[in-house]
């Protein structure tokens, strides 16, 4: 098996007592595999299928917001049970985007062969796709491989199905974590893709959680929503927002294990998949397309909406992103990306800090040790923080830099 | 003479009949010139003065909307009276941004030294800076040069001013051109710079444009405000907004010939400053750092604010510069940055065309000549068009595409 290296390296996350990172696998009540249909033109997987086998699954699902969604998200929101959802089939290598009325027929057609394939409702099956845009997706080769998934799949597919929804990660996304809850230990998996379309909105990213914790509805939606705010929603390689997002939970409550509404063991699940979630979207991030480092910034200020664009508009400079990737301590360019995303406010007294150093204080520049922060700058991961005007209010976003590697993968990846 | 090779050349940019362009200099009533006073490194030239000789030029001025602004920028804004500003006083390779009550304290030295060695009022002298960001700037150098200068600028300085003018561009943007009005010919002289941290509202430019035609106040702060609105704010190379941009309009009204209000000289004169600005703008753009070919978006539908947000997002794409980077057709991303414009409108059923070849309509591909395409994707102007549902509004941008260059630049400039 694939070691994920490092997904719980980052300093940012910190798995919570009674948490502990496993080999891998999913949880008791699942299971998954891909297979090749020829979608990728290298041959690698390229069709995955996770199914819930028992029959009280309760699920959650967030998709992209953008005004131009993939015909397999508007199927699934369209024709999906939402809290219901008993399996997730996936393709890679073609987004099912941009194609009209027979891209919908398209994802309708594998929406329903999968269902009779499986011995679920059509409402059951969530069918997400990943790759290029504006390319029609011919269902045939897509509704074989899920009929062959359907009589191989496995607890140990989690592998397999991650490899099959990877475009151009660079490497695996995914995790198992044994959680302690007062009732037992319950189990988590996750597989995630992405690595560039990527913004804190979020991104072009599919994430699968499966867990074999005993979930109420409300609970499994309301912990996605908070957890994905957190983590998939926070992060930016290159600002720009996909057609395809889809994040889907999946609870078998096989474990015999309940996770009660406002309990602590609520609060420690959440905790844990909420860690774990941004495990995988700061993992992204460093996968960012030809990525080598990652950035955090905070944005304290006295006004919500402020810290949240200023965090976002310092994630999405291209100039920042270049410094990042130079490992040089442009703190300039933080301020004038600060100064941009609050217009009408100057003059600005906005504080900036590297790595814990101090280097502009309302507005301006303080003496600092600058062979020290050309070391710090240097780093894998730098963090950022900036100071706005007022207190009590906070927002973060990770980003990766901008290095010749993004323009090589992007100037050359046609449709 | 250096050439200003193609300024004019773009093809979406024409001189109205009745204007043309002429070699160069500055219309009758200015003078100008540059002095290297060691700001830059390289020991480049690094101050310009130009001076409106009479003391009846009129003017009009717009600045950075950014909530960080560069010292010159307050000042000018504080203490010039904008339709009189007499003299534009700028250095390059120190931005005088970040830099506190110290950077405030420096650029009003340079303004009263330079009002003094000029014979000016205070609020005539209007002052400019541009390159690092967060560095103080030292004043003494800087009056060093103007006073030297006051003593030697001539009507020839245009060159020299443009030199002192420029940071990362790799070469010159300016023009000048002659008009004719009924009361006879005027002249339109402008001296443009940048080339990074470049966004549509407006940019980390500077222009300054001379004319000896007669203006009223009101009429240049119109004239300037449409026209600057249809350059400098339609372009984006990082779609990252300054902290220092600025644009100055001085008239001397030497030339005897008067453009009154609302008549038909007021519109010939207005459409060739209108071409003159998108000309320089769309130079910046092509000058966009490391850039090697053009884009313009123009998106049409019924509904002002989404056409504007729509060119923008595209204009702004990282996966669309890298495309047109590539010389590569990858209409997808346009479809999915409009999409992301406009969140909550899905299905939207937006059209995209490249080149005149329709790709996308209704949000559904649509069969095209690959190999046309192809072949016009490399050209040095690519033009894409994007539909929204309704008609009426329009709005376009100009954006470079984003490539190696970009990095190599903005990687390696450090503070």
């Amino acid at each position: 098996m694939t070691r994920i290296a490092g997904l719980f390296d980052s300093r940012w996350v910190e798995l919570p007592e009674g948490a502990r990172e496993v080999a891998g696998g999913l949880p008791t009540g699942f299971a998954g595999g891909g297979i090749a249909a020829g979608l990728k033109p290298s041959g690698a997987l390229d069709v995955g299928v996770i199914l819930g086998e028992g029959r009280d699954v309760t699920s959650a699902a967030r998709f992209t917001r953008s005004g131009v969604q993939a015909a397999p998200v508007l199927v699934t929101r369209e024709r999906c049970r939402l809290e219901d959802i008993n399996a997730v089939v996936v393709n890679s290598g073609n987004a099912n985007a941009a194609t009209g009325q027979a891209g919908i027929a398209a994802a309708e057609a594998i929406q329903e062969s999968a269902a009779r394939d499986l011995g679920l409702e059509l409402s059951q099956v969530a069918v997400c796709s990943t790759g290029v845009i504006g390319v029609p997706l011919d269902p045939a080769p897509v509704q074989a491989a899920v009929s062959q998934l359907a009589g191989t799949i496995d607890a140990a597919g989690d592998e397999a199905f991650q490899q099959a929804i990877m475009t151009t990660d660079a490497f695996e996304k995914r995790a198992s974590i044994e959680v302690e809850l007062s009732g037992g230990e319950v189990w988590i998996s996750a597989q995630a893709k992405g690595a560039g379309m990527i913004q804190p909105s979020f991104a072009t990213m599919l994430c699968f959680i499966q867990t074999d914790a005993r979930l109420e509805e409300q609970t499994a939606d309301l912990l996605l929503g908070v957890t994905v705010k957190r983590s998939f929603d926070r992060i930016s390689v290159d600002g720009q927002l996909s057609t395809n997002d889809t994040v889907i939970l999946m609870a078998s409550g096989d474990s015999g294990v309940a996770v009660e509404p406002e309990s602590e063991d609520e609060k420690t699940f959440g905790r844990a998949l909420d860690e774990l979630l941004r495990a995988l979207a700061i993992s992204i991030v460093r996968d960012g397309e030809g990525s080598e480092r990652v950035g955090r910034v905070t944005v304290r200020g006295g006004h919500g909406p402020s810290v949240e664009r200023v965090a976002r508009a310092v994630a999405n400079s291209p100039l920042v992103k270049t410094a990042l990737h130079g490992g040089d301590p442009n703190w300039g360019r933080i301020a004038q990306a600060a100064g941009m995303a609050v217009p009408g406010s100057a003059p600005l007294p906005v504080d900036v800090a590297i790595e814990g150093i101090q280097l502009c204080v309302a507005g301006e520049a303080v003496p600092h040790d600058e062979s020290e922060l050309a070391e710090r700058v240097r780093q894998a991961e730098v963090e950022y923080t900036v100071g706005l005007p007022g207190d009590g209010h906070e927002a973060e976003c990770f980003f990766s830099d901008l290095g010749n590697e993004y323009i090589r993968i992007n100037a050359e990846y046609t449709t």
